[in-house]
């Protein structure tokens, strides 16, 4: 495996991220340019995102399809591919979506399940150990599933997705009850509680059982609601979006990764981590597919925390 | 005139502030509640949000219908009337608007300008040394013979609305380059530069002469433009709106308040007074009218800044 540079946050050894979802193939067309079957997926931003602060160990599946440069982007950033599973009877999830005029509607155009379509996650015997844990947008009977196989999680960072909250609410609200921490956006939590005032959904769902929420809110930055208090951060001031489609799972695994790397999950470490993954997630959306992500440098990410300090200091 | 209480900021006399805008009645129907000829008018509330800072000084018209109550809660917070004139031959400006679910829309459904149509801003002898300007949204060739008529000016904050951005872009320009910060929303930040993307908005706007600018956002805050940086700060977390009217003009008094109590108008000053702003405006949406912010305590401003301090500090 190589030995990937990491951004330094205290002179300790990071702990392994553990990240379950979607590994896919894109096809995305925005008001400005397209791209062809470009890596995707839940899972495959994450963790390439948790790479620049500790090692990730990706859980999920791919088909017959699946490229071999692709693979080897994912072992470059060093990710664990022992739990990436290759199904040879189909081919890699597939979707192809649309974005519109100032990137706040997006249609999805194709979806192709494939090999997703009966993935169950299983651990390799070497994860089961696994201290950060992020359960991906999937279906939440398989988030749960994954959290039963794990020995005894240090802490979990829960997604989901709109179809998952009109389909399997009541699986959700197991999943977000053994969660440490549920990062939706603000359209999710007011499909989630009716409420569409972020600041009411947010002490709404921490009333129903989350220990700790985040909501984003896309280019208005997210909110964190945490049983010490509330935090808002505005996002990254990015002039020039191209493509915003793994932008929440690139904060989810930058965020999870700079918990892992402190060792911590106090409320000081949840605002670090959302500083950092603000800073990833606005890599993202500068660059089609995960390229820009992939690419980053340990600097780049560090100037843009530290940027974001500066502009939201009063 | 009464004495009434102010923040203090600092251990000197504030400056007063002139403030030029309209005076009006409002009859507003909201989702949850309405209210009939109501005291509305952009001076009357950037007077009363200024008025727990530094002294204000009005610059308006009203009809022979302005009630004695009315005025007497302007001169309560130490408004000094002495600039705001009675045109006996007709009524006060007179609004009717609706707000919509989530109060991101409204419509106007009466309209009256009434002794408003001829105002020309004509300042007392007493008030051309005025040292802080804040101008309305009131005609920008009436922003600007009001700026001919001071005799220097330390600090000028303008705001504007739509209809001039339509109709006087060219006058408009001359408001903006003879001002010291613009203050505007993101719709019309939009609709002056041709631009969706706020941060690329507010750069513009520089380059073409303005020194600062602040875009507010409503809900999800406003950002400043300053040659030194760019300044994000949430809003403060309000869950129960009752009427937004007047929170723009209430952001703007108070934030032009603090600077006039503290005699500074950097970088540094111009974020507290945004904190301020923002305190002070979420007092005003928590209730219909003038209501919650002419009763408004100092403790309770303070409280407010506090804790948006609070919650935005990483």
């Amino acid at each position: 495996m190589s030995n990937p540079r990491r951004i330094r946050t205290r002179g300790r050894m990071a702990d392994p991220v553990l990240v379950v979802g979607s590994v896919a193939y894109d096809s995305i067309v925005t008001p400005h340019a397209s791209g062809e079957r470009i890596l995707g997926g839940s899972a495959s931003y994450a963790c390439l995102a948790a790479s620049y602060f500790a090692p990730p160990r990706i859980v999920g599946v791919v088909g017959h399809d699946f490229a071999a440069k692709d693979r080897k982007k994912l072992e470059k950033r060093g990710v664990d591919l022992s739990g990436l599973h290759t199904d040879g009877s189909g081919r890699t999830f597939f979707w192809r979506g649309r974005y519109h005029e100032n990137y706040n509607r997006r249609d999805t155009e194709d979806l192709q399940l494939n090999v997703f379509e009966h993935f169950s996650p299983r651990l390799p015997e070497a994860h089961l150990d696994s201290p950060y844990v992020l359960l991906g947008n999937i279906r939440p009977d398989l988030q749960l599933n994954v959290l039963d196989q794990l020995a005894a999680p240090r802490f979990v960072l829960a997604d989901t997705i709109d179809v998952w909250i009109e389909t399997q609410r009541e699986k959700l609200g197991e999943v977000m009850r053994r969660s440490d921490l549920l990062v939706i956006n603000d359209t999710e939590s007011a499909k989630l509680t009716g409420e569409a005032n972020v600041i009411t959904a947010g002490r709404r769902l921490r009333e129903h059982g989350c220990r700790a929420v985040i909501i984003k809110k896309g280019e208005h930055g997210a909110v964190l609601f945490h049983q010490e208090g509330m935090f808002a951060l505005p996002a990254y001031p990015v002039t020039e979006v191209r493509d915003p489609t793994g932008a929440g799972d690139s904060f989810a695994g930058a965020m999870l990764g700079y918990l892992a790397s402190v060792g911590r999950h106090d409320f000081a470490a949840l605002k670090q981590g959302m500083l950092y993954g603000t800073a990833v997630a606005s890599l993202t959306v500068e660059a089609f597919s995960t390229d820009r992500l992939a690419a980053a440098g340990c600097t780049e990410i560090r100037n843009r925390r530290k940027e974001l300090l500066r502009m939201t200091k009063a």
